[in-house]
């Protein structure tokens, strides 16, 4: 049986429009005379549809859409089945009334033949708002194609994550691979919508491994791709087959080390889709022996081969990078913005963000605002001016200083004096939001806002000021993996991955000036980062502690820390919970960034 | 057996200092020889902590909160009993890891004797994150007091909201109640967090009088007070009995239709508390016989006495103000603020946001700033400042045309022409934005937003211009409301309400020349919002159907509504989703608010 991975980028709510995907990539997988397309999680949908889910149009449309492929596409390839993702009616319309769901689309009719188990309520989940679990695990699929009947078992995305010791979240509910055990099954196939984040795909692949091997079948796994607000799905969808070789290769250093020192058989990837791009991805299944015994008397098993789009995964900085590109490209074309604007400040986040920007968008479709205020060094304006032009950006030059002397005459009768100290900062930093605005209003551009996690963590950026812009881009790096990211970049590694981006391939694209200048906000004269915050070398594993492992000041205290350090940060990254709240959508690439799964009130102790 | 309702204000997280709060209203309570008393539901925490849940040492905290209440209690009030809310850590740590629960604080000691049932994880609720549900009703908690043993039903919040002809929400798991009703109840206490909303106290009621007629036995229900970021809790705590008298009385034209025409008995309160102020009533409760019995033979029976503090909720407009009031102030207090700014325009929104500015903070906390431009009309002028002199606010004035033109200036050697059409009136509201942020950062003020929910919906409003505030204090109230309930704040049925508010008493407060004139932005000479927008007598209620009701345009066409004006309102509220993504909390009012509970996609179809 010849399976086609069908990992496409849906738009989210557009049920008709990602039924035509869904059929477009069964037409491609028919080219190829595979037998079976498997598609993401509630690949009619995307994921997440969040409250779409609610509005009874929708599932109308729905139910449309579905009948629409099944009619194409036994129309246009009357011998291919395909599973899809859909959002299940259930009978009693007691709350929730919907289950997560996967329906069998051949011969012109569509039937519902799973139901996922473990709904994720975590993090930026909220699937328990939506969806009902199901009670059991969902009967074998019976499929007869190439002269044999082939049992499949089918689970979604949760489903599979059942692994407690490679997990931080322990499950919710019973283990659906235990209860599949039993079945002798011959693949277990995994429709999944899994974000992007560091580590996350070697981390998938040794939970699927556990399972192939406790199942003693290969893992089907297929991912959804693509930007989807502040989550970007990076597809690497894979096959895996029962693993014996231990291994911690590809988790060092991404904070799941939990995972690292738990992983004992290293999955057998057999078949590896793209990272961060649409594909269709062939693999011919064939019946696999249990690890230790003879191969089964199957006369039609076939070896195992690789699909046509084998290939090994990039290195994480390389990912991190293609994802923030994804992430970008998605926003904007899914808004229906064709042209992206930000602001260049010479400093390396700014220069980061434009060139991710160019990544996604092209040149010739970015714009940059200098907006140098009397407080600017020259070596900003000659770095930015100096970064555009490697990067082949259009920029333009607005000084602030006439307005921020406007400001202060207008303020002055109501105020008494002109304002000063952080009121001043925050005005210089208004003044430009505001002009960024009104250029991207008037030319239809999106804009990008550009600050890091560490800033919108401690509350070093200005609400309504240069954290302006439709999509913070790298509002989940914390800054100084913003500079290991630009060091990468400027790389002769990055030289292949640069290319295939439509970036310069060769020499320094951040360049040396921007990496290497210690970072301001140049918002009074000789400013410093550091004036105000202790170094990134210390606050950036202090908030990672204080953010993704949820620690207290206390404990890390009793671990070594400076009490008065850990405590201000604390109070800091509390203090700023009000800017998060109107803060734009971030790409999540971590474990928790500041977007919908941070979840902490403003007014509280 | 004497009881206390304690609905107390508690700061979200603060978790010592919630624990001195129940401790002093148990010491009022005592002094008045109170049996026992009852608190909110998550008492401890204030509600909703959110993920403040999450972490490990605020665990660590509740549980010596816990025992210092206990020790505290039993050395100060030694006859005393209380029951307060808490997260219960469950022993398997399997996820979620939290029961939402109640304990006994009586001798010293404190033990878990309620779990809850029903998790609500729709609108604004997320219990699915973080608690785990009570497998089953808790037992009957049996308390010695008066010389005799009572058996008292424990539930908490959702678990009595069990009506499904009363909800427009479904139930989620098995009805509490059902399982209470073999187990003869002397009392059923309810620990409640209730979030304000219109006719949602008739509604409470109506469901605490449900259960009561089906238990046989009065139902004690106390709720929380307090504004916490987007909720505003009203408290109206309150006792009733089986009643048996049908009446649809207080629940016209709230929209909870199908509650009014399902309501037969009418509940009967024997104990109402006031909304939106912190209150400790007592009520002494006795045995009922059940409707149609005899009275029992229980010789210790003594007759039903209303609570000191009983008295009759206030009309509509008048809960609406009150809350609206509260959650100005306690936002304000409860983020360490004092004072207040807004940008007063002459219109009728920052007219009302005015008024509730003062009687949350009293008018020498609250200063207003004029920002006229070139198209600004002359009335207006006049209007804000003779609103400023009958509220006795402080204002400044400061004309933007000369930024209009720096900006103008700055901009045009980019653009290659200044400013035009929307881009044009976006920047005059983000000049006034930024100098309304500029006062309040160099003063210390908490910047109040005017916008209403009208406007939010259809995006008829500038990010990072009006929309600036750390508070969008009418953002859930549609512009038809906002007319009827400055009006009736000008009534004189408003009197002894304003009195009490702190506002004068007496004459017209928002004044007729504000009420009476059409709504306009004036961004451009002569512009009306009927210019751009349908009469608000046709676009609130067509929004109230699209937000609130979840109707499509397609449903609205068939039932009369013209399709142009029905897809072109839902297009501008889709479109409208990224500002309102970037919005300041909205204070909720309503059964839908663009706030926690509506969690819609950007980038979709």
């Amino acid at each position: 049986m010849r399976l086609a991975l069908a990992q496409f980028n849906p738009v989210v709510g557009d049920l008709s429009g990602n039924g035509r995907r869904i059929l477009a990539a069964c037409l491609e997988a028919a080219a190829a005379s595979a037998d079976l397309v498997v598609t993401p999680e509630l690949s009619l949908w995307g994921y997440p549809p969040r409250d779409l889910l609610l509005l009874p149009a929708r599932l109308a449309e729905q139910q449309q859409a579905l009948d629409q492929l099944a009619s194409d596409l036994a129309a246009q390839a009357p011998q291919l089945a395909v599973l899809v993702g859909l959002a299940e009616p259930c009978p009693d319309r007691r709350h929730p009334e919907l289950h997560n769901a996967v329906a069998l689309v051949e011969g012109g009719h569509w039937r519902v033949v799973a139901r996922k188990q473990l709904l994720p309520s975590y993090d930026v989940f909220d699937e328990r708002r939506y969806f009902r679990p199901a009670a059991e695990a969902s009967p074998v699929l019976e499929l007869e194609r190439g002269g044999r009947r082939w049992r499949l078992g089918i689970t979604i995305c949760e489903d599979l994550w059942v692994e407690e010791e490679l997990l931080e979240q322990r499950l919710s509910g019973p283990d659906p691979i235990a209860a599949l055990q039993p079945l002798q099954l011959d693949l277990l196939l995994n429709l999944s919508a899994s974000p992007y984040g560091l580590g996350k795909l070697a981390l998938r692949q040794q939970l699927a491994g556990r399972a192939a091997t406790r199942l003693g079948c290969p893992v089907v796994y297929v991912n959804q791709v693509g930007g989807n607000d502040e989550l970007v799905f990076d597809g690497a969808s894979f096959v895996v087959r029962p693993g014996v070789i231990p291994s911690g290769e590809g988790l060092e250093g991404t904070g799941l080390q939990r995972a690292a020192t738990a992983m004992t058989p290293a999955p057998a990837v057999v078949c590896q889709l793209p990272c961060s791009r649409s594909a269709v991805g062939l693999w011919d299944a064939g019946v696999l022996p249990l690890p230790g015994q003879a191969p089964s008397g199957d006369p039609e098993a076939i070896p195992l081969q690789s699909g046509d789009e084998q290939q090994a995964p990039p290195a994480e900085l390389e990912q991190l990078l293609r994802a923030l590109v994804l992430g970008v490209r998605d926003y904007a074309s899914k808004c229906g913005f064709r042209r992206a604007l930000l602001g260049l400040s010479g400093g390396i986040d700014s220069a980061l963000v434009a060139v991710i920007a160019v990544a996604a968008l092209g040149p010739e479709a970015v714009q940059a605002l200098l907006m140098p205020s009397p407080w600017s060094s020259a070596g900003s304006i000659d770095d930015a001016t100096a970064l555009a032009g490697r990067l082949g950006l259009a920029t333009h030059t607005v000084p602030i200083a006439a307005l921020m002397s406007g400001f202060d005459e207008a303020l002055t009768p109501a105020l008494g004096e002109p304002p000063s100290g952080l009121a001043a900062e925050n005005l210089q930093s208004r003044i430009r939001g505001t002009l960024l605005m009104a250029m991207a209003n008037q030319q239809g551009q999106l804009l990008l806002s550009t600050g890091n996690k560490s800033e919108l963590a401690v509350g070093y950026c200005t609400l309504y000021g240069d954290m302006n812009g439709g999509l913070a881009v790298i509002g989940d790096v914390y800054k100084s993996r913003v500079f290991e990211l630009c060091a990468w970049i400027d790389s002769p590694s990055a030289a292949a991955c640069r290319q295939e981006l439509g970036l310069p391939p060769s020499g320094p694209l951040v360049g040396e000036a921007i990496r290497l200048k210690p970072p301001s906000a140049e918002l009074r004269p000789d400013q410093r980062d550091s004036d105000s915050l202790p170094d990134y070398a210390v606050l950036d594993p202090l908030l990672q502690a204080l953010v993704e492992q949820r620690r207290s000041p206390e404990e890390l205290v009793r671990q070594g820390m400076d009490r008065a350090v850990a405590e201000r940060v604390m109070g800091l990254l509390r203090r700023a919970e009000f800017k998060r709240r109107q803060a734009p959508p971030v790409l999540k690439v971590s474990g928790r960034s500041f977007g919908s799964g941070w979840r902490m009130p403003i007014a509280a102790a």
